[in-house]
């Protein structure tokens, strides 16, 4: 038995932690800090904890974060960076779901953080938190840079055809669909309900922030610069990702279902569906889940492979319990195991 | 390790009760049934039990449910009534979840239903399948009248002010609000998202078949006539009702937060909020719980009561897992407890 | 051709009014406010305005309110109270959305809005704009105080009653649906899609601001006290409210279908639907209009009028073109006959 | 003063059809056919007509079509080219919006759509009604082919390019969202708001329909062959398609901007939004109207438009509207200004 803190609980990625962590094996939760909702029960900030949390929200300056086995950090990007040095000190085992460890190239990421690295000796020293292509640094590691959710879908589904170097690597193509929870519990008019039920729209197509971390991830399965677009967009809906990715095979022969299939024949967390499938996202909505399906459209050589993911599960708080289960040697599905709320 | 069959596999009470059963900790779900679906994995029907179950549908025409030890009925009224006979005589625990068993009143039921009843002399062995209200003889029971959506948030609501003869109960008012998975897997024109999304309204105001029903249990926690008024609705979500139920007490004086506090103190699936809190659907989504709050508004005479669960789970499938842990004599959360989908 | 500014127009109300005016024949906008928006163009922060509007938002404090004919306020509770007595003493006839000229007594208006009310005096001189009840005081007012959303639904649909004193006025009930606008364009996590899609609650149950309004409205149609209890709801859509009203016949011959087609025979923006009619807030999304129909469920005596519009428009922006028509003489209808959108 | 006809009227392109004609300057609405509901008013089936159409529903076999000036075909696929014959013979004006008339290659057609094309002699009669690239032939047409709700945002924002020849027309991508209703009003499992809400997928992606359509749409642009992968969605909402479409610049230095904004300076139905913007389907909701933007995503040479449309207005009805406003000669937006529904 461990204990974990969170740091930053009153968030989606925040409550869907504490949430897998009441039903890890384990894991004890010892504490959770919220500046704002200091002293307040969590079960009475999030009715829907009742019976599964009988912690109060800490102000994290008070709070022992020290005395913990592991700490993840749900919080805005720019705070897991001033905190997690002097845990890691500590013998803590930090978990990072914000971005300030994801990318190597200090320069880079300050210019798409818009930030000063406060810590930049430590990026060298992260692990990038995608286990399937990651693991065994992640279980060496004591700090863990858990990706972000667009890029969990689109590197899980571009793997096999940049890792067996069968596809143009300059033309790849991710278009990519949320829904609004990956934009946060933030009090933005751009996040209302009357703003964006039955209403679709692209946003950051001339730029978004996970477009140089899918980049750098595509780019180490290729060891050589790739071409991406990448167009994110909203959906009308809570959970979910879906990716379309667009790639142009070199050889017509390749048995793609084949090349995924053994790829992810072992991982959990992965499911490859029959040829010609479509994902659904209500088919993973609250697991760990990331299916995927490949497809030739009209038998051409375009490859049209559809990956889909619970945005705060693998996309977030469930890719951090797996990290934490690998760091810690635990089985890498416990407390992550549960079939889709489906309907 | 018991043997559970189902019959009618392929709606919504039916894949969350496969869900649910594959998590059970003394439950093997040896066949699942559907006529349609023949042959057909379960899994690649719902992919999101992919993992979960291995069977395939089984005609039930052919399908061994002699062998069960107990069998749910996820199907249409009037099949159940036909079928469980046998299986009650070869010693199976039948649990129906439809409306079968439900109605004491012969001649009422098959005015409300539309139909001949098939086994009447069945319906008084049926012990109606509400565990908070009727424990001891779902204990004894090999037959389950499994609850209404709709009628369990009601009479769970009604039950303290009524016990306790506290209400005027010559005028009673529920006015209940349902997703639209509450009507069914159904080819239905009436049912699209595109009739229902961003719309609201009533509807069987003059007279809807889970009103026979809340009156018959709501009477027999009075031995006395009740006066209801039931007003269902559809609101533009999938799952959760939320009924707001209207009584007048009649002495002002009456402690009524303390009355439901006690009321349901040692009740797992019930659970009484703070006094004036607002309870949301989304709070119980894809758990068995039952979140209630009180209120009297402007500080008057009436009182508003506030009801809210999954209609697929404590509407439906959860609850007849927890009738089936109560005729087992099981833990009576066991396969039931985890927290929310939330948000 | 009158002219018309808006006060605050960038809330949905706002924006409903500069839609409703672009078709308005005898209506030409010439200013929009916005303090936070001075000097961007209304059709670039709305992009569904394109090319329906040339004006910029202009600083309230520099524009040029005094030469209209006509200003709206559709601003949050507190700001009308401060401009309209210059705009009136200007000669400008003010049409108030927001709740600083709805109620008389001003000690109970300051208790529920929790602020002094600034021109006290002006609230004799406002019309309360709710046509059907009201209309020959609107025509002579030169203020008037826009009903709110719920209010109008719940006061039209009890008007027959009333009026005709058939049902036991102590005991009336009013449960109402709301889709989310009606909680305005508000940087609030509550107002969240993520917070509110797939979820259904009722909030305010304690005592909401409509009670005392809808109150003030009831007894005016009966001269004496009436008996309330209001328990508004939020859905998960964007527009539309459906009000389900409760209410005991003292006769049970009464005829009320009779009763409530008489009623609003020639009101062009009620309609009475058939005996038993279930309306929807789709049928009326993006109209003037306030769909209605009566029940008596199971036979007895208890009258449930289901009563739906659009909050956007029949419950704010459309009443106050139509109020604005009433008090300048033009056709009632005028730039407020459309089919809804629908689906 | 012209007289229409709608053989069709239960589905979501005829009630939309309906609710633009009540209010063109130019048309009398004089018959509605519908084999199922033949007898029932029109506005008791859509009680959003209420006040806008008084007909009664006609069996389509009595119903005197051939008196009209114009008639819509608003039928699933198969019905019109059996109709259409005797009603041009008899002068009748037809505008089909189903797709028995889009695709000049009759094998093709017959392959897409299963079945033998009853009429292939008219096709080559039919104008292809995308007024914005075919006007002239629309003007002196008899026959319409109203175009696919997808193929009208995929063909309108790749003109541009296309006709200047600017992009490697071998690789193109339109990846297209749609609300459900694109899919009808049809008793099917698929559609139900319990299986689409909260959900998002690709559907059709191993071929679809509207490909061979926007084929060769695109191929005449260019009087060559293209090369195209269309992968349509499902988006959770009811109305709205959003194409974001791909393709490579030939020439860096391309004005890509400027060239949008010169092709539909003069089109009252195209809106090219400013650079770098991101349209919403909202901002269309019930417009005939098409708005666009342009972008080049991290600054390369991969253009990306951005394309969206209310699929039952531009996309379906409006277009047909405004078909019948070339082909009469009429003012072409007639019938079709107003502004969106918003929010």
């Amino acid at each position: 038995m461990i204990r974990a803190g969170i740091v930053g609980g009153t968030g989606y990625t925040g409550v869907e932690l504490i949430g897998i962590l009441a039903g890890h094996p384990d894991v004890e939760l010892s504490c959770v800090t919220s500046r704002a909702e200091e002293g307040v029960r969590v079960d009475a900030h999030f009715p829907s904890l009742r019976g599964f949390c009988d912690l109060a929200f800490e102000d994290p300056a008070k709070s022992d974060l020290g005395s913990c086995d592991v700490v993840f950090f749900a919080t805005p990007n720019g705070v897991a960076m001033k905190q997690a040095p002097a845990l890691i000190d500590a013998g803590v085992a930090v978990i990072d779901l914000s971005a300030d460890f994801r990318i190597d190239d200090i320069k880079l990421w300050e210019s798409v953080y818009g930030m000063t690295h406060s810590c930049p000796e430590l990026v060298a020293d992260a692990a990038y938190g995608l286990p399937e292509i990651n693991r065994d640094a992640i279980a060496k590691a004591r700090l863990i840079a858990n990706p972000g959710c667009y890029p969990t879908t689109v590197q899980l589904g571009f793997a096999p055809l940049l890792e067996n170097d069968v596809v143009d690597q300059s033309r790849l193509i991710a278009d990519s669909k949320s829904g609004i929870s990956g934009a946060g519990r933030n009090a933005n008019v751009g996040l209302l309900l009357s703003e964006n039920a039955e209403s679709f729209k692209a946003y950051g197509v001339p730029g978004h922030r996970h477009q140089p971390e899918i980049r750098q991830g595509l780019e180490r399965m290729t060891d050589s610069p790739i071409g991406l677009t990448f167009v994110p967009h909203l959906v009308p809906m809570i959970r979910g990702i879906h990716s379309t990715l667009y790639a142009e095979l070199k050889d017509p022969d390749t048995d793609v279902q084949k090349m995924f299939e053994d790829r992810f024949a072992n991982e959990p967390f992965v499911d490859v569906l029959p040829w010609e499938s479509h994902p659904e996202t209500r088919s993973v909505r609250g697991t760990n889940m990331c299916q995927m399906a490949c497809h030739r459209p009209m038998g051409g050589n375009t490859v049209v492979v559809l990956s889909v993911e619970d945005n705060l599960v693998k996309g977030a708080a469930g890719q951090a319990v797996q990290n934490m289960n690998v760091v810690f040697n635990f089985d890498e599905t416990a407390g992550l195991v549960r079939p889709a709320t489906f309907p």
